[in-house]
């Protein structure tokens, strides 16, 4: 089913994804060999495009005319560059989509430096709207997402950590991306506030159920399928809500047991085996899919004041599509 | 002198600087605690808050009384802190103004994390000025310092380097954060585009002598005096204009001992001292300076048609401190 209502959206989206790698590969273009080379590498590894993709078609849903709305719409690509660069510093990641990271390609240096420039470039475009409103979304997502990170980073291996905690982490890291790229178009396209409000909603809703999912996979899918080490978070000791919710459902033999892998230095096969066994059991797996569908639930009705439309019939799909998507 | 040009100066500009820590720290007051220490441990340590200091008087000097001077003359602080947390990462430093870096009392991904934060945190008060100009500038520094970076970092230990790429570098990495603190003043206060474009080339022309005198510094004073590692640039192979000049200058063989110097891993105390009096004998050090003077000139010139006052007096104290200063 995932994979019809997939091919069911790029059908409907393959022009408008056309032109946002366009704009893509454009707006890197004046710039020197290595930077273009290492924007690159990150940019152009099989990128969903997803939050460039909401960006037009909120802009459609809004009957935005203006001209470069593809243009703008790499600001959130590259902002979305940028913070994997960074974090995969962060992390000490190898591998991402299948390919070598930027850090290990180059160094850790470049790495740094082309992600400041891609942050950088996301802010030149933001700047040429014209709209400070819409400058001002943009800082505050960068704002949000450093501080989102730092707080991930620093609550590693912390096994007190809440639901909580982990809504207002994953709202900072990813979310705010998602709302901001929603919420830009309806601000160019000087829609009424009430619709504003919607689609940042839907964004934040989409970005909150989407990280979820992303949060899921590194439980359920296989390394070859995810293109990068799985278990890397529990590795990493970065718990995510599957774990989060077996830890307060476990009886406290099998509590004491996650705890202790977590703790761990390194981690056998088997050990994470028994881990995600776990996870299974105290209904981890399944409490995050629920409550990523009820995000997804929020994201439908919050634009159910737009009039119909290919645009948010294709919304709607990306809204389903973001919960159930294997990848 | 320099010194009575410092008091000179401090005392004109006590209640400036005064106004601008107060700024500095009611602006990171409400971020939770790991960020706000991190950031203080870099923005409070003895920073000379050059740039904010710029940018309050460019101000005074275009005769602008809009509010927020001071709290917008931070984004330049927080730019400048930003790269430095960064910067310090890329060159592997290991001390900053007499205190062990930020990457050293926590950790590399705390660095890039609260680096990006402050980035962010400086065009979120961009965008409150509510002027998309000024955040065109923003963006363009922050490209621009990037850039400049990466520029520098991949032509380590290149030594043909020439004056041409050095000047090239410095503008870029330094001297654009120093011209756009002058001329988002200009822009603020509405000024004819002439008088944007004197205040713009007085700050990079400033910008560019203050790198110059920064990188005499390294060959001209000793660890303690520096509050950091002294040779640091030519142990990581950084080629700065008193070199450059020297090589060019010096005859085979020299040229051939101080190429070696640059390309070996571990540099002694006496190694450094012979090329240090190598770019005395060939002129690289007086050339330095002669060039930072010319660029000195031009800033005191850029200038010469705003009426007289205060303001311009001590603009002009400032160009002269940028080249005489011993830290």
């Amino acid at each position: 089913m995932s994979e019809d209502l997939k091919q069911r959206i790029l059908s409907r989206v393959k022009k408008d994804l056309a032109a946002i790698e366009t704009a893509l590969a454009d707006n890197l273009d004046p710039y020197f060999d290595l930077v273009s080379d290492v924007a690159r590498h990150i940019l152009f590894s099989g990128g969903k495009r997803l939050r460039p993709l909401l960006m037009v078609l909120s802009a459609r849903l809004c009957g935005y005319n203006g001209d470069g709305v593809e243009k703008f719409s790499t600001i959130f690509e590259y902002l979305h560059a940028a913070t994997l660069l960074h974090d995969d510093l962060v992390d000490d990641g190898t591998m991402r989509r299948g390919k070598p990271v930027a850090h290990s390609v180059w160094d850790n240096s470049t790495a740094v430096l082309v992600g400041d420039f891609l942050l950088a470039r996301s802010l030149s475009l933001a700047s040429e709207t014209g709209r400070p409103e819409v400058i001002k979304v943009i800082a505050g997502i960068t704002e949000n997402m450093s501080q989102g990170e730092i707080e991930q980073l620093h609550r590693k291996g912390d096994t007190d950590l809440t639901e909580a905690d982990y809504m207002e982490v994953i709202l900072r890291k990813t979310a705010v991306l998602f709302e901001g790229a929603c919420r830009v178009s309806a601000i160019l396209a000087d829609v009424p506030e009430e619709k504003e409000q919607a689609l940042s909603d839907y964004g934040r809703n989409i970005g909150l159920a989407f990280q979820m999912a992303d949060d899921l996979l590194d439980y359920t899918l296989d390394s070859k399928a995810l293109g990068k080490v799985v278990g890397a978070d529990l590795r990493e000791g970065k718990l995510t809500l599957p774990v989060i919710r077996a830890l307060d459902r476990a009886d406290d033999g099998d509590r004491a047991r996650i705890v202790r892998t977590i703790q761990k230095k390194d981690l056998s096969t088997q050990e994470f085996k028994n881990v995600t066994a776990m996870l299974h059991e105290y209904g981890g797996i399944e409490h995050t899919r629920k409550i990523a569908a009820e995000h997804i639930d929020r994201a439908k009705q919050a634009i159910a004041i737009f009039d119909a439309s290919q645009a948010k019939e294709i919304l709607l799909d990306i809204a389903d599509y973001a919960l159930v998507r294997q990848l």
